[in-house]
């Protein structure tokens, strides 16, 4: 099977659920407006490349893409919620992603903001509910990491750097941007591999494995995207393009020109792989997953 | 002890806590901006009656405070970043909150999303932690039911309501404004009563009447808060009052004027009170904390 099949044949699992966790409740549910707009973040024909790859870490150690598929879902849903309020107008202020309005653009900032609320509220829920796992204490596990993940050591964290550092770019130091990017990109597709060496019960050296390529795919991650920002067209990118150069962000590409960030891209991508060498042939679509980073066009 | 002596003393336990949770890390840490701005939102000198429900919902069934005092530092996590995203700029636009700057007046409206957005994962990231309750089964509960509580059919869901409904004011349904109140405040004050029974262990028949209690005293808590946004002073609600009338809230002060919904404020008192009947003396505080509600000058 080619990389694109798979990435498609797991990408429908995750929408799948992701529609059945989304429907709001007959009485007393949520307010229209408001599950509409969770929807629209998040059934938007993303790439779901997260949820891949937590899916294949866990398939990795046996464990059936079904049983992975709620709290891939739950991922995708605090991935959701970060971009809807990344692109708010105090924030990075985008009107289109993926190809359509931002929620914000679509309804209005307040709904932006409550969706993205009720979206990471819902995250937990769907990895806290028995139906995610049959072990309270992996679920435990799975919400602490997300928590930690998302939170100000992790996303929300990188993101207020990213701000902070703008305006900046071109100054920020290497050390500093790689920090950022750990954060606001990395931690949550750490997540993504750690929370499927969970799931699957891997042992523990397993799972400290599984990070360390998770950390390094991460960065490679967010490189290749501002790599992208730069060299692509909006339209085949979904969202606005130069805007990172327009706002003067610190990223690779600021700091060291468009082609010492490729090679800085290839270097990581070698170690990701080696990274996933005790693995051995069990890792072909992490390992794949790593090369689609590099050569994706959005 | 009277009523204001044990509020106090259950707020210094939580606050104790919650100064820990918000100490920022060595390494790596979250961004100095952000964390003081979580700090700001949350040892603000609020009066912690949520945490109070929680420790007496708690007690109740021999829990030793201590021992519920994550679990409080949680929902009092969750309670300060909704209060930091309904002041911003899109929502209820407020300046003043316990009498100091809100958080976007403080620092500005990114870092008010972002330290809301990390208050809530911190939320659950203290619930999920084996700090919180030995017993992973109960924290993965805790976790489920703040979700719940806290998301689109709870307390995100009713502030989008209470907002589709501003300019409303006298002309929605009481049935329509109790389910606002309901979500918007209700779900938060009927964790914490159930939470407490969780992690006391608490009879599935003995939750059920938390729940109960809970639902009620947040209903009569909203109207409480309604009435004094009417008659108190700017100075002493520490919030700028007569905002609900100038933005045509749909209140049951704006409904039934304040007279009734003082009536109706009773009402709940008497049916709340009746509620913790089965569980006898022991719900004294929970009956205190009832009182309070109505008396309270801010």
């Amino acid at each position: 099977m080619d990389f694109s099949l798979r990435l498609q044949e797991n990408s429908k699992l995750v929408s799948d659920r992701l529609k059945t966790h989304l429907m709001p409740g007959q009485h007393f549910g949520p307010p229209r407006t408001l599950s509409d707009a969770m929807s629209h973040a998040v059934m938007s024909g993303g790439k779901r490349f997260r949820p891949f790859l937590m899916i294949e870490s866990a398939r990795m150690f046996g464990k059936n893409p079904g049983r992975v598929a709620d709290a891939a879902a739950a991922l995708e849903c605090m991935h959701s919620y970060s971009l809807v309020h990344d692109d708010l107008p105090a924030m990075d202020d985008d009107d289109l992603r993926r190809g359509r309005p931002t929620v914000h653009k679509e309804y209005d900032e307040a709904t932006a903001i409550l969706a993205g609320d009720a979206l990471q509220s819902l995250a937990f829920e769907i990895l806290a509910h028995p139906a995610c796992h049959s072990d309270p204490a992996i679920r435990a596990q799975l919400v602490l990491e997300l928590s930690v993940a998302a939170g100000w050591a992790g996303m929300a964290g990188g993101q207020m750097m990213d701000l902070e550092e703008e305006g900046n770019a071109g100054k920020t130091r290497l050390a500093i941007i790689q920090r950022i990017n750990a954060m606001k990109t990395g931690a949550l597709i750490e997540y993504a591999c750690v929370a499927g060496g969970i799931i699957a019960e891997a042992k523990p050296e397993e799972i400290d494995t599984l990070r360390s390529f998770g950390q390094l795919l991460g960065l490679m991650y967010q490189a290749a995207d501002d790599i992208l920002d730069t060299t692509a067209d909006t339209k085949i990118i979904g969202k606005t393009a130069g805007k990172d150069e327009a706002s003067k962000k610190a990223t690779v590409v600021a700091r060291m020109g468009v082609e010492k960030a490729r090679a800085y891209v290839a270097d990581l991508e070698a170690e990701a792989i080696k990274t996933l060498a005790p693995f051995g042939d069990r890792a072909e679509w992490l390992v794949e997953a790593t090369r689609f980073v590099v050569t994706r066009g959005n």
